[in-house]
């Protein structure tokens, strides 16, 4: 097996072909992960959530990281980290466009598996809420067996 | 679907079927997740690992939190997130024990597939090092489809 760092656009391409992700936040330097769902667009990684615990953590501390790979086996994988920050996308004007877009985006994956996924109920006041991260930094590595 | 949350026995009986965890840990506030191989005995994740970025960082701020699920589809899943500290088990006096308890059950397992899960060569001096995680706190959640 051979381990190997990926570039910049090994671990893009990673992302976009991943779903779920591991989002880690922390608060008084606890650290905090769970499974997400998520869609990549124009440089951030988007998802939503129900209000709670990740909600509030990210809102106090804004630096998060984002865990995603691609298993295939244990000589064959694929694990990328993104470093960002967390930023809200609340309904109204000024981040109306990429709410939509993240919801357009989301919406054409049915890899709702976290409590987080349950579709918005658009006739009801829903709790969830949008938001996105910035992709500031992306690291990645890969294994492979020895041909 | 329906959503509940585990009680500690259950999480306990999950986190004891999974082979794989994400890690998260933090120092000034950043958060880092990456993924590992562990086993549970006594009340602690054990795990091992090659020297670098968690290492360091888990040396300067040891509250952790670990991830692990069982996914089987999106109706239907399990996950748990335990809340811990973690400690270095030194190959001395003192840690022997742990040390010695840890690759017994480490090794009954095949499931190496992170960067830290190379099997530690007896004959050459190894950068490996053994660490546990007490899980001083367990929580879960799980969906099941609606009968």
């Amino acid at each position: 097996m051979v381990i190997t760092e990926m570039d910049r656009a090994d671990c893009l391409a990673l992302l976009q072909k991943c779903r779920i992700g591991r989002l880690a936040c922390s608060a008084s330097d606890q650290p905090y992960v769970i499974p997400i769902s998520f869609v990549v667009d124009g440089g951030y990684i988007y998802s939503f959530s129900l209000t709670g615990q990740k909600i509030e953590w990210m809102r106090q501390n804004s630096k998060v990281c984002l865990q995603a790979d691609e298993l295939e086996n244990k000589r064959n994988w694929r694990s990328v980290i993104v470093y960002g920050r967390y930023e809200e996308l609340p309904d109204r004007i000024g981040t109306k466009v990429q709410r939509d877009r993240a919801w357009a985006l989301l919406s054409q994956h049915a890899q709702w598996w976290e409590p987080g996924g349950l579709k918005p109920v658009a006739e009801a006041p829903a709790p969830h809420l949008f938001y996105r991260i910035s992709i500031d930094e992306v690291t990645g590595r890969k294994a492979r067996p020895i041909a």
